[in-house]
């Protein structure tokens, strides 16, 4: 069996003692950026509940094109107004460089990626390039509360970054 | 209390049961592409654990520019083999079009987004627009389990999209 028929499987029991359809705008108003990373469960880190937040997330948790994109959608249309950015320890994005990413797939498939892959050195600094990345941007309106975190994978804290 | 500050409130009480650090390759192999819905709790609805599964999210769960760098980079970098799409029944991304989204912010702001926004008018069809740009990817290594789902927002069903 595929991880993906297991899943699958385990759907099958949470549909089981699912109850909706809920509202389509976040209850809560918030929208959450986050690295994909599978050790960062954004809904049980948080504590958060099915239909309160917007979810967003990618390799780092960085802010791109793509998510100026979903955070314009996710407040001029469905009505979020705080924004959280969580980063975390242990990142696959400090192992390597955009370079030699880049060059890696370039000697294996004979292109080189038009997009930077977005690595960082340091966590910190990178929440806060995300967040000036957001304050930046003309397409999100609402810009009040952007705070940005590192969620720490060996004691699951959530720490605030400074601006 | 701001609901940034309830969110870190409930995250103190996540970390006091947490045991880490877990390691950093997702243990079950798989990358999930899902929309950002508040709705749709993807640890949940696949019953999955911390550590087990790398999780990217956007406005629709559509395959951009930016899911190709997260997927390369997870395939790539971090050992994922099985890709997982979801889209959703009664999606944001139904209600509007991209010329409509584009010429309000224009309007509003005096800059039209350089990006698409990336609406659709069927889920299954675009479930399957993203499967086919997975797999017309040069960047992404492994294509042998790449499937398409709709979540049924009223059930907390998946449904897999035929290709």
């Amino acid at each position: 069996m595929s991880v993906t028929d297991e899943l699958l499987a385990n759907n099958a029991e949470y549909a089981r003692t699912f109850s909706g359809p809920l509202p389509l705008p976040p209850s809560k108003r918030v929208a959450i950026v986050a690295c994909m990373d599978a050790r960062l469960n954004v809904y049980g880190a948080l504590g958060l509940a099915e239909g309160e937040a917007h979810v967003i997330r990618n390799a780092g948790g960085v802010v791109t094109e793509d998510e100026i994109r979903s955070l314009a959608i996710s407040q001029r249309l469905l009505g979020t107004e705080e924004i959280i950015l969580i980063h975390h320890t242990d990142c696959g994005m400090l192992t390597f460089t955009d370079d030699e990413f880049k060059r890696s797939i370039q000697d294996e498939v004979g292109i080189k990626p038009p997009w930077a892959a977005e690595a960082f050195d340091d966590v910190e600094t990178d929440v806060r390039q995300s967040m000036a990345r957001i304050n930046k941007s003309p397409f999100i309106p609402r810009k009040e509360s952007v705070r940005g975190f590192v969620f720490d994978v060996a004691t699951g804290r959530l720490s605030e970054v400074s601006t």
